[in-house]
């Protein structure tokens, strides 16, 4: 079974923070020890895993990215929005974590973010589990 | 069961669209429900998701590629290409996707690419399903 | 089961070779056919993938990390290590591979690596099984 959450982002760029949807999806299909891919279906957002301590790695971390991905003039793609696939092909659409004793193994301060890189906008998120 | 499929670029840099081999692994596999791996192994490529519907954003794509990893006088690799080898260590070498309904669950405006930085050449990646 | 390894990382930036430790864990667990999610718990280290042959290629990844993600003078992260998070968002904290006949499918010139951006420090990473 795949899972799919909704979110809303409120800026062009930004990092929301995703772990209770998956730690939901732990709790509503009672899997204990297996993987979780977190699937990110849009080609201007992507899902990472960083620091969730001190809010300024996020902030740090989206000014990054647009250093990396500017607008170049030198783009062809007629929505104008290049440097958001940009980042998304950096970033990656997905990220895959181990399920240990029904949670998911992070280290102390990592956290699963969905990187929003054309909003604000309505998106989707799926979750999919596989157990051992 | 592993997949393995030949491609051939035909530029030195170079997106190729691989949907149909992952329909094609998906219908000679008969799997309805799971995840695929696509991995490539070379280390002056890689496999990317984004968008399919105007053809400008992969063009796109290529000249920020470019400009993320050009090559660096400072280089010492004798065969001069690790602008090729930081493309791939940038993009990945390898994706990985939900199986549902026997399809790829993909958002409307993705596909799955090769991603050549280092031909034109001859070229290989695997596919690996697994059921749930 | 999740296995758990400890390195020792003795350099700001390094690339470590941890092939070794993934034909330990298929040895131990006897996995046949299936695949391995190795995992990186640190926000300020990554997974990659690429050349062993020529140790210049890895020279030649550090420079280019570097120049991806150096230090900004407008990072706000009070530990001050900002550029170190860039990287690990950039590469990757984990990389998934194809096992068969008891072995990880890699090209040729494929290595797995620890990728250390703030070290030296002591780290530890966790494969992950899945057999068929």
């Amino acid at each position: 079974m795949v899972l799919e959450f909704q979110i809303t982002s409120h800026k062009r760029n930004e990092m929301i923070n995703i772990d209770e949807f998956l730690i939901r999806a732990l709790e509503e299909q009672k899997i204990e020890s297996g993987i979780a891919l977190i699937f990110c279906p849009h080609t201007t957002a992507g899902i990472t895993i960083n620091e969730n301590g001190d809010p300024d790695v996020q902030r740090d971390l989206l000014y990054l990215w647009e250093k990396l991905s500017p607008h170049y003039q030198e783009y062809r793609h007629f929505e104008g929005n290049s440097d958001a696939h940009g980042k998304s092909s950096i970033i990656g659409c997905s990220e895959t974590v181990i399920i240990a004793g029904g949670r998911p193994i992070f280290g102390t301060w990592q956290s699963l973010y969905f990187c929003e890189f054309d909003g604000p906008r309505h998106r989707k998120f799926y979750i999919k589990l596989m157990g051992d």
